[in-house]
């Protein structure tokens, strides 16, 4: 151990000039990606028409990620280590395919881009070009499993990434811009909740070089003793290096790192093989101040360029009409020596090669990089075992989503090391504490006697962060694990974005044959708009079904299982499927339940189905209306009003549907769960009038069902942006999709009305006045409050 | 000052029996909201009759806010300092409803809320019931600006309240929880843009009370040191206060809270008088460590509930059936002794009275925090002034955006105190560059010689966090003051948790009549998915669109003005608007002029209209097909599509429509802003299908026309979900909405087919098959790329 540091530490010259000459390679074809589309390895001058007829691309924090990398492949060479490689400032796109390009992973997944001379040439042409890669590190980038693009997720992903991997380092690099996002600064707590004995190390370097787009950031101008206050404060140590003189920074850097990795290995083997006193590790962090665009143009037509902000993106512009530019471009090319770097056919001289590590170990090889291919199935309990008796449908109450804790109980004690729950400190308040009955929460911070299920042995991840749970999920499915995330309905929108870019992360992964599918991020919304009884208004909304809805049908699932039975069978479904994002929602008060087990089942595999119990409809004919339902508080009260005509006027047919795949209602050519148009029209009729009760916001439906026969016919109720605190019921009222309302709906649009529908509309406006006049009255008399939990189902 | 200062710090002991009574008050009034419904003033032994059915609430943070409010109301009263308070704790409601109360400010407001028994009793009763109020701060509370609820934006709202509000003290309490989340962690160094000479003051109260709602909090459990570090990192000075014992606790917390507000008065004088070096400040912020619940019970049934997260919500629970928590809870509510509280009419006593300053420096009065009162117009130049010259349209391109810099650019200089735009680090990128001509980047941190338009004196925000953008803007608006939001179109979903809990706070503010209307929260989307040219699959997304959409019509604007004039008719109307969220989406590239500035104004006052210029309907009877569009990209391929359609199939008769305020689109009853049937049907028809190409997720359109006539007949193109750095015009193809879809759209959904059509769909598919063979080929053979933006407009 202490000879390999020593080693790691003071590399002898030949190793600095394997260092150097890697990183030349890298910055060079970093730079011929930008600009160039012939003459790749500069054989010939360069001319005009060898340059790109539009430059795209981000310079200025590549080469810092390439120095990065280089020494960081260097460690790996010489240690064995396991590591991935996470570039917060993914404007660096150009830097990483570099690496993997300079590794031969590039070419092993893409034959085209071979490792010679025409091989480089589409390497660069493809950059940024239609039909080509996107400028930005992407699912396409081999050892990648952080997308560049939204800024603020490197470290919750690369925390996610170690979570009971013990053997993995992962190295994130933290831009300045990059650290200045909300998501970002609140996700450095990271290492509150790592066990150096079960999980592996993140080493964050913060790569500071001194600008984002158009200005200089916050922390590349503090004070640099303030911020490295700031990040002890967090909990690290700092280990700072800056400068651009070389080869000094080779040396510095590589004794930094040296440094960095003996701590971590120190960390974790007193933790594992005793030592340890149990409390939170300091663990490193490196300071790594290099300026921006750090070995390219200084000045440009007399303008300072290197080390501002001008270096971000193309450095020297408008290079095939300005022939300065063309001959600045060819001395910056040709500073890198490329004919040290490339032999005749183009391929890396073995002064480049031998710096890198071999197969897996390449980081850009690495399978924790496309974790499908580490993935192992969950040793899954069978769900029927946690069924809720239902003899007879909306006879009884459950919390639903207790069955689903003891589910997930189960799941974590068969799979110790690949299943983990993701919550911001709700996981009681959901109903899903059975799980602490085999794990605690994972806390690496003081704990003291009264605490409860907390210890750093905990694998139950509960922080007050949305950002923080739904990145460690992202990053510890991408390496190959399983879990799931739950959360408030309302606040899962504050993780919106990160929700639709791992959707985008899949779409394009699903696409891509040597990406190994992964387990899929699954999440459950519960206390919802519906059931806040004690919260706000600010707590209700069911926006993020919304925002799923968009995604491409290859990803995207919704699932609104009405009660304990669906929930437990769409669970089971969502934890065995691969790359999806499963949403799934459902609230986790008492509430009715309506399928024994095999009705459930048999409906989960449907999607939606009829519920001869709870309508009028005998199956011959058309019923005079359908009453549809998609979410648990709007099937009761669908299921409800069919009960209030069923006994009221019982002349009219009623069938009632519910919905538990929301994404059986499109088209199949909109989605691949899309239901057949026989089947559509065998549940909702060719043009009888439906009313849907939606547990979302009503558009939903109407997108939906768009393009199926006579969709004008879908009548929605459903969340309209009424709320407050308030009773279950009430909220119904509010949002006009109460049982009166619905049976009122039915009557206003059936084919047919019996006699007595006039009546019994009357009947219905005079409950919801009662309820008015009641809910009114209330401060003056507050009498028992019998519908709080909705009270008797059937109260009508 | 140095004598208000001593006494500040040196309350006798009548000021401490003051503070303490005050306090004691909020408290008793505190836990009478969570518990009772009758018997408000303990007039006789408390029983079960007495106890609400439900229990509701959150005592844990409550007593804490109330001890802060109390110290403030003091210093306020000696030094007349104008002073808000926001709650970052959103759950201690009823701490801040007390406080109103207790001032006074909540009977004025809501009369029978009357400061006597029965009002008493009202306050009790309506707290967390239906028909009364939320159980959270929220915009019911007097006083606030800030809702309780989604966490993180404590720190955001405060800064943005006091930029260009040099008198302002805005004093934010950040509970540990909150301190959790992302948001607010990026938020701590709003400090690094803050100015003394021209901005007021914030001061930070980290209020660690140890617990969440079911565990303890990191920041709680850290070692305080590294908690000091943390935060003297983001540059403060710490001042630390913590325990439980009294009066111990009000003298030492008066003298931190007079020692942090000299500093800032300090920092203020020096900056304004002289004195200042013009580095950042290093201001003042307070740790408060409190128990939670203090105050309350310890022990409950033999566990400890005071001072853990069990204090979190309601620490005795089922006390009207068990008489041991009833006998507790009376002793509670009688250790604050009521009887010196409130006086024989319920009123409370000159003991508690006299603590609280008067009038409009009362927190719960000051108009800064019903910013309506204090909004003043802005003086906006005439918009005409800045048209782009239109002499035909669709001849001519124009960067639509600088139009707006430019406008904004003279708002800023005619409104030095009362105009700011927030964007993140994209003002230049987004071609609203022209404000650097009146105005620099506001930046505290060290500025160097080779920075551009960046100073002290600044008050352009540029900071590389949505979050902090979205949440400045918005205590900036709510405090009165005027701005925009510019940012990245896909990055919009980043804060679009932000725009929904703000639409949340408009939506109930407009039914408060004691609520001025404030300026509206302006957003604008450039950088839009269909141009980002140069960035990923990560960059392209219309989401927030959809998100606008979901929230009431009272609130909800969406305009997409398809070139620059409309653009600077929809901007100054946006300027002018209140209480709304203005959404406006429009690209920064150089685009095609449609509109001169008389027909875009008369354009945008009806939100949609026939372009008779693009189509070929005479407007005799109906055309085949109307070709509608409402986005700047899928409008030029409408235009187009019809040209196409107008040179190659003159005989059929097409109708082009465009829509620039999406919400004419839904019918009147929907939102206000829906057009009659009657224009729907004179712009659409009655039944003539509509080929729609939208800039957005296609769905938006289906929800939005749906009940419109024959709603089926909609065949909507829009964003789904293709995209990767590529060109313009590949975009449109890869998400099927480019001329050549269109035509063939319209001539496979035309009423009258004239001859020639067939031809000319093969002829669009061939273009299309020729662009693709043109992608495919591109890399191999890498011409010069003539669509790039997007050349011709009519290249076909």
């Amino acid at each position: 151990m202490t000879a390999v540091l020593d080693q790691l530490a003071q590399p002898d010259d030949a190793e600095v000039a394997g260092l150097d000459a890697w990183w030349r390679a890298s910055n060079y074809l970093t730079v011929g990606q930008i600009y160039l589309q012939g003459n790749p390895l500069l054989r010939e001058p360069l001319t005009a028409e060898h340059i790109k007829p539009r430059l795209l691309g981000h310079w200025g924090t590549s080469p810092g990620l390439s120095f990065v990398y280089a020494h960081v492949s260097r460690l790996i060479r010489l240690t064995g280590q396991q590591a991935i490689y996470l570039a917060g400032p993914g404007h660096g796109g150009p830097a990483l395919v570099a690496a993997g390009y300079l590794e031969g992973t590039y070419s092993e997944i893409y034959p085209k881009v071979s490792q010679d001379e025409p091989g480089m040439l589409r390497l660069f042409r493809q950059f940024s070009s239609p039909g080509g890669i996107p400028s930005h590190v992407s699912v396409t980038t081999p050892g990648s499993i952080h997308e560049g693009g939204e800024l603020g997720y490197v470290l919750v992903h690369a925390f996610g990434s170690v979570m009971d991997n013990p053997d993995l380092l992962t190295i994130a690099v933290v831009g300045d811009g990059e650290a200045e996002t909300g998501p970002l600064e609140g996700s450095w707590k990271g290492i509150s909740f790592i066990n150096p004995e079960h999980d592996g190390a993140v080493l964050p370097i913060l790569h500071l070089n001194g600008a984002k787009i158009a200005g200089p950031t916050v922390l590349a101008r503090k004070d640099p003793a303030e911020v490295r206050r700031l990040l002890e404060g967090h909990g690290y140590e700092i280990i700072e290096v800056g400068g651009d003189e070389l080869p000094g920074m080779h040396h510095r850097f590589a004794e930094a790192l040296a440094s960095a990795w003996g701590k971590i290995r120190a960390i974790q083997t007193a933790a594992r093989e005793g030592g340890w006193d149990g409390r939170r590790p300091r663990w490193p962090l490196i300071i790594l101040r290099t300026p921006k665009g750090w070995t390219g143009p200084q000045t440009v037509d007399g303008v300072t360029v290197g080390g501002t902000w001008r270096a971000h993106q193309v450095p020297l512009s408008g290079v095939r009409d300005n022939a300065d530019h063309l001959r600045m471009l060819e001395e910056w090319l040709r500073s890198y020596r490329p004919e040290e770097l490339f032999d005749a056919t183009g391929a890396p001289t073995a002064l480049v090669r031998d710096l890198a590590p071999a197969g897996d170990l390449r980081m850009s090889a690495s399978p924790h990089a496309n974790g499908g291919r580490l993935t192992r199935d969950l040793d899954l309990p069978d769900f029927r075992d946690y069924a809720v008796e239902v003899k007879r449908p909306a006879s009884g109450r459950a919390e639903s989503t207790r069955r689903l804790g003891e589910l997930m109980r189960d799941i974590y004690t068969r799979n110790p090391d690949r299943f983990r729950l993701f919550c911001p400190d709700e996981t009681n308040s959901n109903r899903l504490g059975a799980v602490f009955e085999v794990s605690d929460r994972a806390f690496m911070e003081t704990v003291g006697p009264d605490d409860v299920k907390l210890s750093r042995a905990g694998r139950v991840m509960e922080v007050l962060s949305e950002h923080n749970c739904h990145g460690w999920l992202e990053g510890y499915t991408l390496t190959g694990r399983h879990g799931m995330f739950a959360t408030y309905e309302a606040f899962a929108m504050v993780s919106a974005s990160q929700t639709i870019q791992h959707g985008k992360w899949l779409q394009e992964a699903s696409h891509l044959p040597w990406r190994a599918k992964v387990p899929s991020l699954n999440i459950l919304l519960t206390s919802t708009a519906w059931r806040n009884d004690h919260n706000g208004f600010s707590h209700q909304g069911p926006g993020l079904i919304q925002n799923v809805l968009t995604q491409r049908g290859d990803v995207a699932r919704v699932y609104l299982p009405p009660d304990a039975n669906t929930l437990l069978s769409v669970a089971d479904h969502c934890f065995r499927s691969r790359s999806y994002i499963n949403l799934i929602v459902i609230d986790k008060q008492p509430q009715l339940q309506f399928l024994d087990m095999d009705q459930a089942i048999e409906h989960c595999a449907r999607g939606a189905g009829v519920w001869e119990w709870a309508g009028t409809d005998d199956g011959t004919g058309d019923p005079d209306i359908v009453l549809a339902c998609a979410g648990d508080v709007v099937t009761m009260e669908t299921v409800a009003a069919a009960r209030i005509l069923m006994e009221r006027l019982p002349a009219m047919r009623t069938r009632v549907v519910n919905v538990v795949d929301l994404m059986t209602l499109p088209r199949p050519k909109d989605h691949p769960h899309g239901m057949s148009e026989t089947l559509f029209r065998e549940l909702f009729t060719d043009n009888v009038d439906v009313v849907f009760a939606f547990h979302g916001y009503p558009g939903a439906i109407h997108q939906l069902v768009h393009g199926r026969p006579d969709a004008d016919r879908f009548r929605v109720r459903g969340f309209i942006e009424q709320g407050t605190t308030t009773t279950p019921f009430d909220m119904t009222v509010r949002n006009r999709a109460s049982r009166y309302h619905l049976v009122m709906d039915a009557i206003n649009n059936a084919r047919r009305l019996p006699s007595g529908a006039t009546e019994l509309k009357a009947w219905c406006e005079a409950q919801l006045v009662k309820h008015e006049s009641y809910v009114v009255e209330h401060l003056e008399d507050m009498p028992e409050v019998r519908d709080w939990s909705l009270g008797d189902w059937a109260q009508s």
